[in-house]
């Protein structure tokens, strides 16, 4: 087959590539250990081309999402206003000069005091992850993208209405590396119970978290929670306090959240599976490749595609 | 004049020796870096001796309180279920083996789920910092501990009835320095406004920490915030989230919590009162060398003392 569209999926750490056929399938896969912390300024062309396997085509377009938009990767892909959907996107793709890349912009949105969120990469996902008649949906549904800054995004008849970040996992991997509650996490094991257990303390709006998060230090120490539980009691207390706040956050929008679906690495999404279902909220998950299939959709859309 | 009492403050990094005469005025004072995270198990005696200036007095009692009565220190002390005043914790107090030394236990109170909370230290602390008159006033009052582990302290009638910790201290600290926030906030400066948008911005109970904490690295991104008030904001964001917490507490438990007392570091109870202020809450400062009276009123109540 041949390659229509070279996709690039280029975060902060890594970047991964793929090539797609016209109809969009994946045709080959190929990722590097070059995200955008990771090469100096200067250094994106080569970077491409190592991460490409040697060369960088010059006869087939490329599309690439993620932090290499932002002002520390190659050529910053200013944020577009929310809502948006694949015809804004697309419309608004920023070409790297002398190649034939062009890089999706990440969406900005604003609450109600004006406090503006923002993400990278997300909306080509949370596009991707749409199943091909969802994105006509006129109903509106949540996406949740669970990762080091946790995304909750509205979606509407195929444009991402706004969305709201939660710090998550970039907390737990603070507080397991470098805090007191860490120390004691240290025995790791996986303890379903203190997982839901932790889900269920920091649901309730009641809960507050800077004041939960102490009582995975006074369970053990008080017999009531065993040592090997305390990372994944932490893990659920982090995770109770999201999907409670989100609840909220979705109720002021006047929207029901009674189902979300859930785009990430299989593992993590499976943990936030079992953490909606004690909030009461069912969850899907999204369409696989979710990136690989939003790139290619806002290619598409763009008109970059030559075959 | 005559040392009546050896009052020992000792804690997880630190340690502090106070020389008081009968009535409790503080003759000598002494601090050393053998906190107990720093002693090794058996190497107490020499610690103790080294703090003292060489030798271990055997005509003087003396008192401790902190982690020294933690698992991790000298002999545990165990824990004294709340409420608890000057009565309940004075006869409870923990000889050391062949020394002189008696060491105060920390307090345990379990909130309506049956989660503990502890504090070890803070108790002698909260004793200390009543004015002379207001152990025996009828009145609840609230006092507040800023620190690593913030801890609030409902006190009726010279006992402490319950308190809750906050973990705020920890957290800005984990925040600062290892989070991708504490990289946009490396360039340090005073900015009391960015603070108090902070503590504004989540004090309400439609607040959510995990989400407000990303607002430090959108504002600066967007142009909303001068990055040398990050810190100032982060520190904000926690603070407001303590007092919102604490407040909902207080409400809980049918206190008004409209003043506080604040027990600890200068610099940081100014920065607490100026978050109270802005939750409505009026603050006064506590009696200055808290632990040090706190130790002695406990000694003169348990009756060890003999001068």
């Amino acid at each position: 087959m041949t390659v229509a569209l070279i996709a690039i999926d280029w975060g902060t750490s890594a970047a991964r590539a793929y090539s797609l056929d016209a109809r969009g399938a994946i045709l080959d896969e190929r990722s590097a250990a070059l995200g955008v912390q990771k090469v100096d300024p200067g250094e994106f062309p080569s970077a491409l081309a190592t991460l490409l396997g040697g060369a960088v085509p010059s006869d087939i377009p490329m599309i690439a999402c993620g932090m290499i938009g932002s002002r520390q990767g190659w050529v910053e892909a200013p944020y577009r206003e929310c809502p948006a959907g694949f015809a804004a996107i697309a419309s608004a793709l920023t070409p790297v000069p002398g190649t034939r890349l062009r890089i999706v912009p990440g969406l900005i949105c604003r609450d109600a005091d004006g406090v503006p969120d923002v993400m990278r990469g997300e909306e080509t996902q949370i596009l991707g992850a749409l199943e091909d008649d969802a994105s006509g949906r006129a109903a509106p549904h949540v996406v949740v993208l669970p990762g080091t800054h946790s995304k909750w995004a509205l979606v509407e008849a195929g444009r991402i209405e706004a969305f709201a970040t939660f710090m998550t996992g970039e907390l737990y991997a603070l507080l397991r590396e470098h805090s007191i509650l860490g120390r004691l996490a240290a025995r790791d094991g996986r303890d379903d119970g203190a997982f839901e257990r932790g889900v269920a303390a920091s649901l309730p709006q009641a809960a507050a978290l800077t004041h939960d998060l102490f009582s995975a230090r006074t369970l053990p120490l008080t017999g009531g929670l065993a040592l090997e539980g305390v990372g994944d009691y932490l893990s659920g207390l982090l995770l109770g306090a999201e999907i409670g706040a989100a609840r909220r956050w979705l109720q002021r929008r006047t929207v029901k959240g009674d189902s979300v679906i859930l785009v990430g690495e299989a593992a993590l999404c499976e943990r936030y599976r079992r953490a909606l279902a004690l909030a009461g909220i069912e969850s899907t998950t999204g369409a696989a490749a979710a990136a690989a299939r939003g790139l290619w959709r806002i290619a598409r859309q763009s008109g970059i595609l030559t075959r």
